[in-house]
């Protein structure tokens, strides 16, 4: 057997989002780093949310925590969808129990060629390159690290309103009200969340996922004409990776958001995975969707909807096991370990 | 023509909702009454929105003004999904900026047993009735009244919770956790609303609207086991009228909405409703679904959208135009009354 050497097998969830079934179920959790975990409190505690973003040894640290906890099959990178913004200079924060809050929303012209001013220097993503390279080295080839960015829509939601909003109506008014203003904004915010894609891609993660969470308030007409090609644009960044695209209250939306070049598609709760594989034609791995009001049913409820969720699972050609949305704060996280492991002992 | 009395024909809206198309396309918004309107805002200013709704004057007053403004097709009955609640006696107050806040979740049976222990009164609805009594005869035989109620799954998202939330978490895992308590609350929450329907039917609604605003939140197998039964409780309460089902976030819903009982269906802007009357059956009149983020932009911009939207509803039986969801407070209300004009000058 001398000079034989064996080709190491990609990593399960790899192999998963590129269409093939991988011998055991993988799986991960959204906002699997956070506040559900002690050791990220502990560790976040007296820092600032972006603060801990832009420092690489605490976003390393962050991301590894739930990996050497439960055993997930990936790491997600620890960050927000406005990171990119932040390192642009733009003025924004994360308020806790609010969310993100821009000091100048975009409501004109004037704010629109301000925002879009704010252009990203080259080295702008030193500290993510840095906090992604420290993290994959410590993961090692077997588990994999998911790159992260947010859509240009549910970037352009916070940004038009000036933080968090229920229905987005500002940002779908801009839309309609000044299309081309519209373009200029979510072109320009697929630039910034693509670079951001490129740069943890260039710095060692393995596939990505595009958030736009807040995609569900939209049409499919709406989406098609006013936010897919600005998705498009900011995937098509990385094609050398798998792409994961997620959003919430999307049973109307599947075909849509796989149009916009994705290779995999993350399914809320709302809608089966066998009825999501259906509507994307069958042929388009997926992710999810375990309902996250179930993790605060007993043991037996919650493994019986595992079970549905699994089965269901396998109606498409791959299947990447995961929460409908992210881990909520209030989480037990020896309900997701277990969930780990029921997934792997499977 | 001695001896001869023409019968007088039914209000628009009432022949839509039973299934027929009017001369002309009915029309009203959801949180017409409301504070859109200067005149609300001076009725209301001083007043709690509680208070306002079980004051008959406030109540009748307020459900009239926007009748008078914009010559909408129907009076909506101003009140709150809460009002049936606070009437058995409930703590709860409408907090400006945020929502109902109930002084007692229910977190546990004793929560529960707490709460259903509050009944109504044979004399409960008696300001309601005044104030529907009063409205009605103030409107005349031409602008019918309709009646409003809560659903169980969006008042038990409520009350579980104690005020407003996202995706109604602690509802949904109570839901699943204990499904015995859950249905003993959205039993107890189906007689509320019932109640209070058939109260404002006694007193003279010609239709009623149940808005379960929140149930886009479940799937459909969660809606027809957890929550179809009691909502089609609330609506079998009144079959002497016509009876609306509104929801947010339905595409994957509606099939599941109408088999609670519905005569007709509201739509909101998440989809066309050419497709929304196909998933129906194709035999349900639909209301909608004029996108509130619409109402900020030009008019030749809105007008094409309106045009649309009635295009679309003539795939139904019957169609009233109405937005897809409530009236936004910042909304100009002349492109309110510009959209009734419109409407009526087909």
């Amino acid at each position: 057997m001398a000079g034989f050497r064996s080709v190491p097998a990609e990593p399960v969830i790899v192999q998963a989002l590129r269409g093939s079934r991988p011998e055991r179920l993988p799986v991960w959790f959204m906002r699997q780093a956070g506040r559900s975990l002690p050791e990220y409190r502990a560790t976040r505690a007296g820092t600032a949310m972006l603060d801990a973003c832009l420092t690489p040894e605490l976003a390393a640290e962050i991301t590894l925590q739930p990996v050497r906890r439960h055993g997930v099959d990936a790491a997600v990178f620890f960050s927000d969808i406005v990171v990119p913004l932040k390192l642009a200079g733009v003025d924004v924060e994360i308020v806790p129990g609010r969310g993100p809050v821009f000091g100048r929303p975009v409501r004109d012209a004037a704010d629109l060629a301000d925002l879009v001013a704010h252009d990203l220097p080259d080295d702008a993503f030193a500290p993510i390159e840095e906090a992604v390279a420290r993290t994959v080295a410590e993961l090692g080839p077997d588990v994999p690290l998911l790159g992260f960015a947010g859509a240009p829509f549910t970037l352009a939601a916070y940004v038009v309103e000036g933080g968090p909003s229920k229905d987005h109506l500002r940002a779908r008014t801009l839309m309609h009200a000044d299309p081309e203003a519209w373009r200029t904004l979510t072109e320009h915010l697929a630039r910034v969340s693509g670079a951001f894609l490129r740069a943890q891609v260039r710095a060692g993660a393995s596939a990505v996922q595009l958030f736009d969470s807040w995609v569900g308030s939209l049409s499919e007409a709406d989406y098609r004409t006013h936010v897919l090609p600005a998705s498009a644009a900011t995937l098509a960044e990385v094609p050398e990776v798998p792409r994961i695209h997620f959003g919430t209250g999307t049973p109307h939306l599947l075909p849509a958001l796989r149009d916009a070049g994705a290779d995999a598609i993350g399914v809320d709760h709302r809608i089966p995975l066998d009825a999501a594989s259906a509507l994307l034609g069958g042929d388009v791995p997926v992710q999810g969707n375990i309902d996250p009001a179930l993790l605060g049913a007993p043991w037996p409820v919650l493994e019986a909807h595992l079970e549905a969720v699994a089965a269901a699972g396998r109606a498409a050609p791959a299947h990447v096991l995961n929460l409908g949305h992210g881990v909520p704060p209030e989480t037990d996280p020896g309900v997701l370990t277990r969930i780990v492991e029921w997934a792997h002992g499977r």
